[in-house]
């Protein structure tokens, strides 16, 4: 079973979900600045949630490359990840609609709790078809954001019940981290690739 | 004719169906927990639909894998499966919104059971270029899922008549025996692939 | 230049087409069998839809897979074609909003035939890079459904302004003359293909 | 890490992008040809944002085919890009919604100018892989209109504040200069190629 179509439905169905929410944007009720004003927190839930579908499709990207091979427990993994991924525009589009209140922030941090937990399972899935000493295992080991981000989102849920501008001032934060690069990790990557220690070439 | 566009356009199509769902899913009306539980029920259906398309997309992935070449009546066969896949969202969001009443649950149910008639088509079709002694045929011949699951969806449908909910409950339970892992399946398509036995490598 | 992005970039933008028109579909107003019965009119309309898009899908996938390669213009030919296609599902649900009225089926029927002589431009522009001589221009040269398409839409036009539901008919009747299996089209392009007469093996 | 999941991804949002943009388009109110009349602006900032998502599909081909390899910073600089283009549909939406007033048109403008930045710095990332020797660098180097167009776009944003027409009026001029063929930048693209001078042969 080749990895192809699983990156190519997995790409599709990202694509979709980054790409849908904008249609949940709604234009500003008057044609002004402060027009535009009033729709920022919405264009700032937008940007959130398109970082955060980038960071899932950016690592799963990597994650798959390594992988050696897929079977069908890691098609339903991944159909498990991706089923909470198309949870985000709905998540997304309630916390903004209700100007952040704290029930919705509080199932937007565990909607990404949730995928966080998703895309740990399909990773040892993975693993577990490639064995501890493939190329997967080995960039995971040192994969410490992966490792602190469900522990973060866990903080930030529990800082909404505080007060949930300081939830999603948290998983902002997340989403911060990620973006800023990990040069170690892609250096193992190109080695790894260079090496001809792990991935298959079946792409 | 190659099968790499096939599996191309299939992919998007069900990427898409799987994903636009979640624009009909209303937001709760209220920030409260209570709001959250009101939605439940459109979230189950939602999940169920989800878990229905990614059979499919699995299954799909399975069958043209194995399949050796594509011709016009299969392009067409496969467009008449993805059609009736294609108005899931439709009998979805109408059994949901009318809050599981008969009718609506009979097409949900009929909608089933026309999407697991057009893939039986599609399997004949894909069996007829490839012969009986083909990987696909003899993969098929041990389906016995396939073989049950429009029996079960005739079931669903006449319990519907009794009790709507009795049919949702049988569709229900198709889709977590299609979750169950089926080992045997899987290991004579490994077999076949690693024999050689039928399927192209075309991609 | 490869075909392989202009196939992928189409083939997501027919699959999105054929795909989100059933976003259109109001779902019935009663949880009844009359119910039903009123949509049956949207059901047809996007079945027809659902089946243009299906045979341009069919046609271009045979198209470029004669085509041995693209250039800047061709690519803007083909976007184009695609800017044609995407307009049906707005011709498409005002023809249905307006229960098949006379301007709304003459906007479809004059979308369809944009369409076509997109199409046909498209075409121009493959054999020309290709020559007179090659597999699709030889392809082509008996493609009666191709030329005569066109004729029959300025007919279904043309019957609008009498009536419209004659109009639909014609677009129906179309569709219908296209689903018919044309095997010696097919048989030519298996023989090309064997022979290697005409299509680059780029995929 | 290859270019094709790259590619396949962004092919995937902007074919998405560039299509559900037809899900805001209102039917006319009436089923008349002023009803049709009354529509035509709204059809015609469609055709301009299709034109202008059409553009980028074709530059980004262009580019990423010249380009030799990517890392981690080239998928978040395309993924920014592609960031700015998934708001083409709500800026275009308010655009049309206000009937061409001031502060939606220079939003527009804004939005162009934005993505045509993006653009810019995902070019330079390319060509800092790629060295300024590579096929990439010298393509740049004659493309006169990747250097005009964010200065144009400046001047329709001046020029928006003075008369908001004046602004629509230079963003449809620039979207013209692209759709005008550019024979000397295919051609050295088709050279490069023949040559075996700059782009993998990756797929």
């Amino acid at each position: 079973m080749n990895k192809n179509r699983l990156e190519a439905f997995s790409d599709g169905v990202l694509a979709i979900i980054i790409t849908i929410m904008v249609l949940e944007l709604h234009t500003p009720d008057e044609p002004t600045w402060a027009g535009v004003a009033a729709v920022l927190p919405t264009l700032f839930t937008y940007l959130l949630s398109f970082v955060y579908v980038g960071i899932y499709w950016n690592n799963h990207h990597h994650m798959i490359h390594l992988a050696s091979r897929v079977n069908g427990a890691i098609l339903w993994a991944n159909l498990h990840l991706l089923f909470w991924l198309s949870l985000f525009p709905f998540t997304t589009r309630w916390m903004d609609e209700s100007g952040f209140q704290q029930v919705p922030v509080l199932l937007y941090g565990i909607n990404l709790l949730c995928a966080a937990i998703a895309y740990f399972i399909l990773e040892r899935r993975l693993i577990a078809v490639q064995g501890r000493d493939g190329a997967l295992a080995q960039a995971v080991g040192r994969d410490w954001k992966g490792k602190a981000s469900p522990l973060i989102y866990l903080l930030g849920i529990a800082l909404t019940l505080v007060q949930p501008l300081l939830g999603v001032a948290v998983f902002t934060i997340v989403a911060l981290i990620w973006l800023v690069p990990d040069r170690r990790v892609e250096q193992f990557v190109v080695k790894a690739h260079e090496g001809g220690a792990g991935p298959g070439h079946s792409n």
